[in-house]
């Protein structure tokens, strides 16, 4: 049919030793010399076909499947074989791939015209899809190469070394020069020559090769499989993605406790510890690397592998993180100018840092912003790329800091707001981390003021216990695996200890308040006319779930029974003006870079942690977290840090990338901006003016008049 | 006097505000703007000065005295000042370095004509003159080069990180861009800028940087001296130089045993060791970085250094040293075809091999030629430079093997001669290592056919003894520190341990035969008429110093009472027999070279090794040892490996120069060629043919006539 629809096109080619290849599923075509291979022809129309063993038919990976013009096949319009037959070589590496309809390309000679279907994975170029806030394709092309090559053996009378025999024939049949080689490789390398002999009597080796201009591995024979590391260090939780470096499958991912919470809770904590002990940054340093060490083995183990197949990584993390990490002392980070000792990316061999990958594995740390936006909010860019939407977008990574990005792809600005450890559940009177037991969704009824709620680790709210008799657990917070991407939820909360909370109680019931709780209960608190809009309990509110002690007033949000240890939870004036602060300070922060951009509002939101993929948008903007947007145009993205990461491991070009908009973008300092105090204190109310948030219309009850020393506010002003 | 007789060229120049300036001695000379200084004079006419600090007087290294045209000296032919006058700075610093009378070209502004002289330690282009066979000179290029920056402070809004300031600064006032920063230093270098400040309010740091293009240390302030280290490892000795990088000059050389002996006395045996055990490689590796840590400790300590100021080394040694010293199996060298893990020179972290230099410190291996020339004839060729000469140069670097050079700028043959380890004692009956109380020196009357000898650390020759009443002691041979270069004799000599002579014998007394010590015993038994042409004893010959049992004999070189342990020392027919082997392995392989390049004779015989050093040129042309060549052209240059080692730490051009000429000198494999055992069978004799010695004319005794099975030889001939 196909061959048909291109008769005119055959005829154009007087030459009878040229013939009309065609390749699907991009259509790319062009006139073929009778006697190349399939795979040369691919080459010479700008299709890429996957190929490592070089036609030396060990690999299978050129596989493609004939549309028309297949030996022997019938019907064809000419009546002749456009194909050389299969070889018995060939037609065996078929079977053992499975695939006994296909050819592989290396081996399929041309002689006549030709449709050849490329199957995806075959295909070099290879994709995966990224779901984020706007959907993206991440092209695979790691730093990592590896490389078949069969090589002379040495014979008396030359003398070039091994070393040298292999770069020849690396030139040779892989276009590389001036290559380097790892001393590790170096010493593996006469061992792996002699031991992988091919039929011929050559040495065949396979070479794993980064960045185009190091030898860092060598193996015996053909070998196929390389995998990467994407870290994100977070201060309280590390999560580890363990990637095939080939297809961009996620193979394993993992997160564990960072062990640093030992030195401190937080990252001013930590910079203290590195300044007032002697040892304290080589505890921190040795502490980090040794669980890196642990996740990477725990994920190895999880895909089958071992650590030392890992062959690159790529770090990212707060600045304080990827100082300690590189065994740099972040007590620079701690006092202006909040000077960092390196501000671009860095390649380090693992194993100067320790980390037991594959010998010669190298290490990538993206860059970072500035001394409180690093390597992590890059990798947060790297994921949403808003420096290539034309949509304003408004990027909020909340953390004990807030990074906060805005802008386009005409210009973007970047700031750090002090949003201190409250979403995380600290500072909070029954606050603990995201783990079983906390209550992370809670509705207040208006009418009755009594709270329903759901822990995490159970699927019913609190007004359905007792219901259901089958108890069902949730998978929203796995305490040690976590789902594959791009539903990765990460148990990033911070405060309590897991020993914290009592791991026998019956599953439903409560043991305190994680940070999406938190903004939920002070929210719904407000809507049920329980809070003013200036954050203090409603005086004039009597109710069985107030509770006051003096001017102090608390709200219940769960009873006693409700409860694993019998006594009930509270939530205080204090937690109230804590959440206060911390919204505070996120908002003035947006509002800041709002102002340097001189934009009004903003067409997307994006949240980025693993905090903004629990949190309800509505809620979030009841509270005044983030500045008015649609609703609908407001996304959860997870963990973006970590998935920026993933990128850089997977596509080296993304590297270069990073390295350039974490120059481009303006950083802006809030700590010394008058604008930034001055937003702040006007951020304060819940939420602090109704007209800034036109898409919260009908959202929010009729304001409760702020009473202040017995005299209505409205009244007085009115 | 100079300006009057320039006076034409002045009035050249019209523009009043040009100068003419010399500088001397080298002469060079140009018109120069009012108001440059000095050093930016000499730059622009080519003249190098030192100068670390860039102008900021600090270093004082610019010094230059003024010949003409000195402010505020009198008489000069304009009258006017032609030199800015000296700042109170230079005042005080030039009080400081002692030297009143000069002028700091940093800071002398031209005003008028101007000689200068530039003294040699201002000059930039340091020289080192090496004595050898050919005087030469060595330029100091090392490959560290220590920069004085000064730096702007971070200051809050400008985000670079220091890093990114410290390049700016070396981009602005070194020239140097895309350097890369080892982790190391990096992690130092806020310490350092912060620890630096100049008066003005500024970071100063002394950077080191590496072949122009890594980092690899940071100190605070101003800061002096790099220092490194050359390194041959022998089979038996390690032998180390440490050098002042900046002048060239030698400041401690040490040599120890390498402790692999234990392993195996010869290549072979250590390459046998492992092969056969598992953890062989391991053990001779880890015994031999041990050593050289001590090495590097103890010339540090000699030198007032800690080893943390090597900033780099070279290394040198045979192939199978190199193998080892990389931790590379040095397997494939132990049988044909001896292929090389790496022929090329690389350089590795000091600190992947377990070095304990500074830690950024990086080591370079000298390439090798092929299996079994290795880096340290490299060094040969470096120290000797026979590619650079007209005369067609034999160089013969003696050990287990003998690597023997052959050629001069047009063309260049070695090879590799198994000459095994008779010429270093081993495989002789009384044979020791060259330490005290070792035979070195022979001479035996030719009528009574009595020897006397001399024993290394003693001055007399064995018939002075009891002549003269003190004993003088002489220093030729100091077992652990050698006197400076370029008198450097190495106690490499094998065998026998420190440990198997008595170290409380009197001083002058016998304790074995050296290597020197059994060639010259053997000449001189031939000479004396004790031996053969063919190497038997003269079976005519009765003689109380001559004992035989049934068909062996032996002579006596020392008498009961002339020894340590009362017991006489005797040289036995297969001792002859061992030597004769040795010298027609060593002659056959220069003779492979001649025919190979087909040249008839030597203009010059070099003797390379601590052996070569001991050993008298006629004496080994009497054994047979090197081709007949004009006595006054055969030179002993000492450890001319170590030198080449020590040649490419001060100049790394060399490093390039040893890598194209590694690959330029053609090998000649002697264990397969017909030639060579023909050469060999042909040259067991002493001497084995007369007139192939026409420079031994009158020094050979008339040859005895050889006896076998009681006929004579010439007589059966005739």
């Amino acid at each position: 049919m196909l061959l048909q629809s291109t008769n005119a096109m055959t005829n154009n080619h007087t030459q009878k030793d040229k013939n009309f290849v065609i390749f699907m599923p991009s259509g790319r075509r062009g006139l073929v010399e009778t006697g190349q291979s399939l795979l040369e022809a691919a080459r010479q129309v700008g299709v890429e076909i996957e190929s490592i063993c070089n036609g030396r038919l060990t690999c299978g990976k050129c596989k493609v499947h004939i549309e028309e013009g297949a030996f022997p096949k019938h019907g064809i319009v000419s009546g002749a074989s456009h194909l050389s037959p299969p070889s018995g070589k060939e037609k065996e590496l078929l079977a053992e791939i499975g695939d006994g309809s296909g050819r592989l390309s290396c081996s399929a000679f041309v002689q006549g015209d030709v449709l050849a279907f490329v199957p995806e994975e075959s295909r070099a170029q290879k994709q995966i899809i990224r779901k984020s806030a706007s959907e993206r394709v991440i092209e695979i092309a790691p730093a990592i190469r590896q490389i078949y090559v069969e090589v002379e053996t040495a014979v008396l009378g030359q003398h070039q070394g091994d070393w040298g025999r292999l770069q020849s024939a690396l030139t040779e049949q892989a276009g590389l020069t001036g290559l380097t080689i790892d001393l590790q490789a170096l010493r593996r390398l006469q061992t792996a020559l002699r031991s992988g002999k091919t039929a011929a009597g050559k040495w065949a080796v396979t070479v794993t090769v980064w960045q185009e201009r190091e030898l860092i591995d060598v193996q015996p024979g053909y070998v196929e499989g390389a995998y990467g590391l994407a870290v994100d260090i977070g201060s309280t939780t590390i999560a580890g993605y363990l990637c095939d470096l080939r297809t961009g499958a996620i193979l394993a991912t993992e997160a564990m406790m960072n062990p640093q919470v030992t030195y401190g809770e937080d990252l001013m904590s930590r910079i203290s510890y590195a300044m007032m002990h002697k040892n304290g940054l080589d505890k921190m340093h040795t502490a980090v690397i040794k669980a890196i060490n642990q996740l990477a083995a725990r994920a190895a183990k999880t895909a089958g592998l071992r650590p030392r197949q890992i062959y690159e990584a790529v770090f990212v993390g707060n600045t304080t993180m990827t100082h300690i990490l590189l065994g740099i002392n972040p007590v620079e980070l701690g006092g202006a100018p909040f000077a960092l000792a390196n501000r671009d990316s860095m390649d380090v061999r693992a194993r100067d840092l320790g980390l037991r990958f594959h010998p010669g594995a190298n290490v990538h740390v993206l860059p970072s912003e500035a001394g409180h936006v690093g390597a992590d909010n890059v990798g947060v860019l790297l994921a949403e790329e808003p420096y290539n939407q034309d949509d304003i977008v408004l990027t909020v990574d909340v953390g004990t800091n807030a990074e906060i990005l805005l802008g386009n792809r005409d210009w973007m600005f970047s700031a750090s707001s002090p949003t201190g450890p409250a979403f995380e559940g600290a500072q909070i009177a029954f606050g603990m981390r995201a783990a079983p037991g906390a209550i992370e969704r809670v509705r207040i009824d208006p009418l009755t003021k009594k709270a329903r709620f759901r822990v995490i680790g159970e699927a019913r709210w609190s007004n359905e216990w007792g219901v259901e008799t089958e108890i069902e657990t949730t998978n929203d917070h796995p305490t040690t695996r976590l789902p594959d991407y791009p539903t990765t939820r990460l148990p990033d909360y911070k405060t309590t200890r897991p020993q914290d909370y009592p791991t026998t109680r019956p599953a439903h019931l409560a043991v305190g308040i994680c940070g999406s709780g938190i903004i939920e209960v002070v929210a719904e608190m407000f809507l049920a006319g329980i809070l003013q809009a200036d954050g203090r309990f409603n005086p004039n509110l009597n109710h069985d779930r107030i509770v006051r002690n003096g001017s102090k007033a608390a709200y219940v949000l769960a009873t006693g029974d409700q409860t694993g240890n019998g006594q009930p939870i509270l939530v205080t004036q204090d937690d109230v003006r804590s959440i206060q602060l911390a919204k505070a300070a996120l908002y003035a922060g947006a509002k800041l870079l709002m102002l340097r951009a001189n934009v009004k509002k903003v067409n997307k939101i994006v949240l980025a942690g693993a905090f903004g993929s629990y949190i309800d948008p509505k809620h979030a903007m009841i509270l005044g977290l983030i500045p008015d947007c649609d609703l609908e145009q407001v996304y959860a993205v997870g963990n973006a840090a970590g998935d920026g990461a993933r990128i850089a491991l997977l596509n080296r070009h993304k590297r270069k990338e990073a390295q350039n908009v974490a120059h481009w973008v303006q950083y802006v300092e809030t700590a010394v901006d008058p604008d930034f105090q001055n937003e702040f204190v006007g951020a304060i109310h819940l939420p602090h003016a109704s007209d800034a948030f036109p898409h919260l219309d009908g959202l929010l009850p009729e304001p409760i008049p702020v009473v202040r020393n017995g005299r209505s506010r409205r009244r007085r002003r009115g």
